[in-house]
């Protein structure tokens, strides 16, 4: 029956409009894929599904389909695969299948395990906050603060973590904290500032609270029992609980011939054009953005481009907090987490909205909208040069456009951003902002590996570890890895004054962890040596810059350490391998180890003119100042990808020069009582001549 | 009768009006000193001037002032003295001298030397260009070349460097290029394309040429007599000679109700007000911009900020080479080298300018617009956090404050930025653009010290190091420098998990050069450990965080490293003494080191909980790309101070939230064809609700 009803599906049409391979599963095949798994099944089986998202078709099939795209001819047709992830609903039976939508058939269905656990959901996390408060053990310990009536205690269900200790089954740790009892009825009160001690564990197989755990609070392992409530002070975020400041005036970004770039939807798949970049965007539940196909005037770049995990250990190294260690892409997932973005409030200027469809924990589609904002903004002066025997000056300033999503993990926010130039230059960044997860400390007390932010509580020092996926095609499919390195000459009477320097170029042979040497200058290039730069003859390249930051700080024998298989490394390489995405491993939640990017790395394959993928490792070690609470300052990281005797001259020569007719800015004068600045304009818009702005 | 003369100025009236003790000279002012110095000496000795500019109060005499200033009380006056470089023209008889305009006196008048230089000027490097190009010697060999009829010869004259070879006296290195030949009557040109191999040098006391050089082109120290020109291809940066895009729609940043910042200026001082912070902008000859009595919401945070030098050393080693290694503020002036800023061209919004007043040759006052740009821009996401649970997002965007000043030296522009935000952070940016400086090279040879940017043009490696200097007053003037390492706890039973980790604090006890280091998470704050925080009682501090970056490379006996001594350490730090504002020393044409920072730390003096000076190092090594030619896109780096436990929580938490009502953003919809995109705006003005754009 489920087999019929599917084959009845609008599935048919989706395949005769040649949906594009790379393009996310529409709402009809998300409904097809998960009513073809319930066709496996008895009748009466629940089914709790984790994903039912695209299985990317294998390389060596979407490769010539690109290259029959772009050169307008009869593209291939590829089977639409999906991967479909489910539990049997209330039992740890985690089972992973790949369903073949263009054949109707199920080509792999297996149960996984053990230590294979999925990630949390939505529908999951609000069901284990649930029972933590209705377990009548949590609520006679709950009983002993003696609250005051009508407080709010809230749940903050956190993935288990890996100890080794009676882990094998998949469980949830609960947090608990209460909204200000003087304010209770304001439900986005911040429970950071108010946490309590109690932290029930609960089975995810019997939804039930399993074990109890009391934080310790002092600066050893000692644990409290429950004690009569201390009023304590609120610290809330919101604006109505602010003195807002009144003397910040609008700052609009105005485009009166609308935006310089195209937005063209195929189905669920878009592809974006602006100043000769090209590329599709995808998103799924698990990396959210996703770049395809990137290009530059016509010109291959970047095959695909996501940011592949995060892990983030914090510092603390008592029961149950040295397991707190999120994977917040393996573990929640970047795209099911993205905000629904506002206009005005995410984004400043002429904003496209990009929407995707996810699936929910029943297989049915579920509409993300808004889930990435396309915009452009002024990236202040490009280039400029003065001619001092002349006066003139040239000057471009530097357009970009910016793909933002932003993703919320329970207290924390990202805002992930792919920035690109017009220069030629791709920057990928991330600001970790939102709120620090608290825990309960004694007042007065100060403990070493983390900072009181309020009174009584503390905010753990941790390590934000992201890897931001790069599978190159600079100029071709065959690339390489190498580095530079600027090194001193030695004295000799080439180098009589000890000046000399040099760069050596060393090629990264075999997959492996790499490591980054500032003090040498040492810096990331990858190159296509089939092709030549036409004045300099240097093989063509595109350099990766990340800022240098603390690896993973877990000792190599720790779950930590092992789990988070990108942590220790600036860069990891390896040939392509199908499938191999996420540095983590496919399945992060309370995973061993193994099934990452150290392990492929270890293969020791040759990289060299290959298909390879880099990995970058960028991170935070976030020791909390005060100032990051209630809500903390956005903390930026860049990561720049720039182009090496790629181009023949600067590419960003040819963008217009920056002119006050196009610009139309606007001098400060009358507003301002002292000092007043004329300016003549002529004509053209243009100021010809701007008076002194001090009366001396 | 000179004396006479100046008594006789309005500088009694300038006293009377209680010129601010940090305010830089008026025009006035500059007369009156350089007429006091002219009075010195017998009528018939003309005197070439360096500069007459401010000699700061001494710090004992200032912060009285300045506290009293600030409490409304009657400041004390303070004598205005002046700082009056010059030589006996066409002499290399170099003299210092302090005016003190109050008492109409010269404190002092001496003859400085030997190796003590003046920087450049503009009039001298013009005189110096002529002096090369009407040399018989120099046309002789120009002749050799044979050139088209109306070819326009070009010199850059280059501070000549030290290598300790017959190079007391003060010398110009003069680098010949040529204009496209085919295009000779365009003046801006980009002559960096066409180098010659002739390089004249020239004596500035006789304004002789003393000396040819002839450029090695090949890869060793051979040198070729020039030879008969062989075309070749121009490379201009100039929009008239390129194709431009025509699909850049305008981008306008609109401030209907005006600039959130007030300018109040007190003659040639500029008082700065935005968002709680306040600032008195300077500017002088040296370093250009500068910023003192630095506060936010009242609160001290630093006496004088400014960039103290900066060195640029290349890396070929050859003779004449190795002796570009230049100091861009010693040598030459950011402030004498800024640029006339334009509207809607430098800066993009609502602009307003400060202009300044310099001296020239002969000691006149030069008038100085627009060398400062004041605006505001928007700097995305300030913070934000949704609460899941109710759905509702708190956000604040970042608004920031922009004073920029750009410097043109020679064929390098560099754009500096002081930047202010909301959340208590100050940023400095710098942005490196403009032109390489080129050289011959033999077709078709590669180098490793260098990049081939152009047939036959090798852009030689460089380093730009940087030294900004930081005058703290975090809470009051005795402060400390501490920095705060992460370090893995060992394992042990209290962490048994081999996941814990903690931060240590050190105190820095004594003047000197100091490193950091990422691997550990090093990070450096300066401290009042007078002022504790109210919640968590930690010392209220800022953090300074600049990039980390290969420091000089030049070898320690090398005269690169000995000048340049700020260069080999992220961070030196001293007591405060008057006057040790260059780290470079004060006079850094053709030195010999001894007179910076190096030898200031070396002092050894303590620094805890003292007025202390902490230098901060940060650069590029330059290895050219061909897409930095004709002109190099921004390479852009960060210095950034953060409060760390300063402010009892997220100073940024009072910016009102962000809307569509107050920041005007655009949908993008009808101008797509695809993908339309729906927002329905309540009466508010907010979107209530944006619909998917994707159809599915």
């Amino acid at each position: 029956m489920a087999t019929e009803s599917v084959s009845s599906l609008p599935i048919r049409a989706a395949k005769q409009t040649a949906i594009h391979p790379l393009a996310p599963l529409n709402a009809d095949e998300i409904r097809a894929a998960s009513a073809l798994i319930r066709s496996q099944w008895p009748t009466g089986i629940d089914l709790h599904y984790k994903s039912v998202t695209l299985e990317e078709p294998a390389k060596a099939e979407a490769v010539p389909f690109l290259e029959a795209f772009h050169s307008g001819q009869n593209v291939p047709t590829i089977d639409r695969r999906v991967l479909v992830t489910y539990y049997l609903r209330k039992t740890n039976k985690f089972h992973e299948a790949i369903v073949n939508l263009t054949q109707q058939t199920v080509e792999n269905n297996a149960r996984l395990g053990p230590n294979m656990h999925a990630p949390g959901d939505g529908e999951e996390i609000m069901a284990i906050e649930q029972v933590a408060l209705e377990d009548e053990g949590v609520q006679a310990e709950i009983a002993k603060l003696q609250l005051p009536e009508g407080t709010q205690v809230v749940v903050d269900p956190w993935i288990y973590g890996s100890d080794g200790i009676n882990d094998d089954d998949r469980l949830w740790q609960a947090f608990l904290y209460i909204r200000d009892p003087q304010n209770s009825a304001e439900a986005d009160s911040n429970h950071y500032a108010l946490p309590l001690t109690i932290s029930p564990v609960i089975s995810s197989e019997t939804m039930r609270v399993t074990r109890i755990d009391f934080l310790p609070t002092g600066k050893d392992n000692t644990i409290k029992e429950p004690e009569p409530w201390q009023p304590k002070p609120p610290n809330e975020y919101i604006p109505e609980a602010q003195q807002l400041r009144t003397d910040l005036k609008p700052l609009n970004v105005v485009q009166p011939d609308g935006a310089s770039f195209s937005v063209t939807q195929q189905g669920t798949s878009s592809v974006v054009e602006w100043q000769k970049w090209s590329f599709r965007v995808g998103f799924n539940q698990r990396e959210g953005m996703v770049l395809y196909d990137v290009r530059y005037d016509g010109r291959k770049l970047f095959y695909r481009l996501s940011l592949s995990d995060m892990n983030i250990p914090y510092a603390d190294p008592r029961h149950p907090f040295h397991k707190k260690s999120a994977f917040d892409l393996g573990d929640a997932g970047a795209g099911v987490m993205a905000n629904n973005l506002k206009l005005g409030c995410d984004c400043l200027g002429s904003i496209y909205y990009l929407s995707a469809v996810l699936s929910d924990e029943k297989g049915e589609p579920m509409d993300m909208p808004n889930v990435v904002c396309i915009h452009e903004q002024d990236g202040g002066i490009g280039w400029k040069h003065t001619n001092y025997r002349t006066g003139r000056a040239a000057l471009a300033r530097n357009r970009e456009l910016v793909l933002q999503s932003i993703i919320t993990v329970a207290n924390y926010e990202y805002i992930l951003a792919f920035m690109f130039n017009q220069a030629g230059e791709l920057n990928y960044e991330v600001r970790a902002t939102g709120i620090l997860s608290t825990q309960p400390i004694d007042e007065g007390l100060e403990v070493p590996w983390g900072t009181v932010v309020h009174p009584g509580v503390l905010a753990t020092h941790h390590q934000h570890i992201f890897s931001l996926r790069v599978d190159p095609m600079i100029d071709g499919y065959q690339n390489r890895l190498v580095y530079d390195e600027a090194l001193p000459m030695p004295r000799s009477d080439f180098n009589p004054h000890g000046t000399g320097y040099f760069t050596k170029e060393t090629i990264v042979e075999t997959s492996g962890g790499y490591d980054v040497d500032v003090s040498n200058n040492q810096s990331y290039k990858i190159q296509n040596a089939h092709i030549r730069n036409p004045v300099n003859a240097k093989p063509v390249a595109y350099k990766i810059h990340a800022p240098p930051f603390q690896k993973i700080i877990s000792d190599t024998g720790s779950f930590n350490y092992k789990r988070a298989e990108f942590s220790d490394r600036n860069i990891y390489a390896v040939k392509y391998r199908d499938g191999e995405l996420f540095a983590g491993g496919k399945y992060t939640n309370q995973s061993r180890g193994g099934t990452g990017v150290r392990s492929w790395a270890n293969r020791k394959e040759n990289i060299v003119d290959e298909d390879l993928v880099v990995f970058v490792q960028f991170g935070i070690n976030h020791i909390p100042r005060i100032e990051d609470f209630p809500v903390m300052p956005c903390e930026i990281i860049k990561v720049s990808m720039k182009p090496v005797n790629f181009f023949d001259k600067n590419p960003a020569l040819d963008v217009p020069p920056s002119t006050q007719k196009f610009n139309q800015s606007t001098l400060i004068s009358e507003t301002h009582q002292q000092g007043v600045t004329e300016g003549t304009i002529d004509s053209n818009g243009e100021v010809c001549c701007a008076a002194s702005s001090s009366k001396l």
